[in-house]
């Protein structure tokens, strides 16, 4: 059995990443997403392995050292993490995972897994990535301001990137990621033997 | 503008190359069909670049000597060949072309075209290539089993290629050509600026 893609969605704050995957994961249920780890105490309702891995600090932290994560931060006094555990189980199991990450992180992803698939989405055009991130009124606009600075500098690591794709609109991209992934499992050199 | 890709669609005699092509030619009118040359004369109700492009043979062997053929073949005293000139008009318009080729051709292509897209059609299994030559009702006992010795040979060609795509039902193999031609228009690597 061939192993599955590592897909990753990046692209600048405010192109629409989060609306793409969850519009991906709901139409297409042969594509995993990923459970991150945390420290954090289990919420009413929530369950271990669906919502989060639930770990105790000292385990979290062991994890870090042995460079269990793909990337983790700590967000008010909790850890929160990628476990590479988890993905390589999905990829080793043959299904097909999905990570919606930053575009640092997702450079640090092609490193660890020079086989995943780092699918960048672009704006339709710089003047609409302003009006998205202003849509949004959750950014003053001086943070508006310094996310638009970063994008210049974003734009220059598309070349690190497999694929890039417009959103235009959210289906739109969600049919381009689709076939890109169809395309990839295609692909002569990830077949084995 | 980015360049068209030309796509070349190449299998073992039987797999359904033919069929698959037809197939998305109808289907996809943004996908050129390369014209081919000739030296055969014009009969009633065909058309020059419709068909055929119709050459002297003085002129066709000129072309010959200039290597402006992807590659040329001698049938009962006339002349065929696909002109690169041809493709090389259409990719500079930026549209998408559509060879159908044996498999010696096909490396050919990829050589003169190191950007070209190569796509194995694969038959589902060899006892199903069996049949679709038996079926065809076309060739001798000995000639399938000179066929069917020859893809022991081709199937080692497959490294060779891009993609692989399994001719199940001629639905699929056209809708997962589709979808690798998007992916491909969708790659960072072919992208101008």
């Amino acid at each position: 059995m061939n192993k599955g893609l590592l897909v990753v969605v990046s692209g600048p704050s405010g192109v629409g990443k989060g609306t793409i995957c969850n519009a991906l994961r709901s139409q297409y249920e042969d594509l995993v997403y990923s459970v991150s780890a945390t420290t954090r105490l289990m919420r009413e309702g929530e369950v271990e392995g669906v919502n989060y891995f639930f770990l105790s600090k000292e385990d979290f932290q062991e994890k870090i050292a042995d460079g269990a994560f793909l990337e983790w931060a700590e967000v008010y006094g909790n850890f929160y993490g990628t476990p590479k555990w988890v993905i390589d189980a999905e990829l080793t199991a043959g299904n097909n995972v999905l990570l919606e990450i930053d575009m640092q992180g997702a450079l640090q992803v092609k490193k660890a897994y020079p086989e995943s698939v780092l699918v960048f989405i672009l704006p339709p055009s710089e003047e609409e990535l302003a009006k998205r991130l202003s849509g949004r009124g959750t950014d003053s606009a001086e943070v508006i301001a310094k996310r638009l600075a970063c994008w210049q500098q974003e734009k220059a690591m598309l070349k690190h990137y497999d694929y890039a794709v417009v959103n235009d609109t959210v289906a739109q991209a969600v049919e381009k990621i689709s076939r890109i992934i169809t395309a990839e499992e295609c692909s002569v050199k990830r077949m084995e033997n």
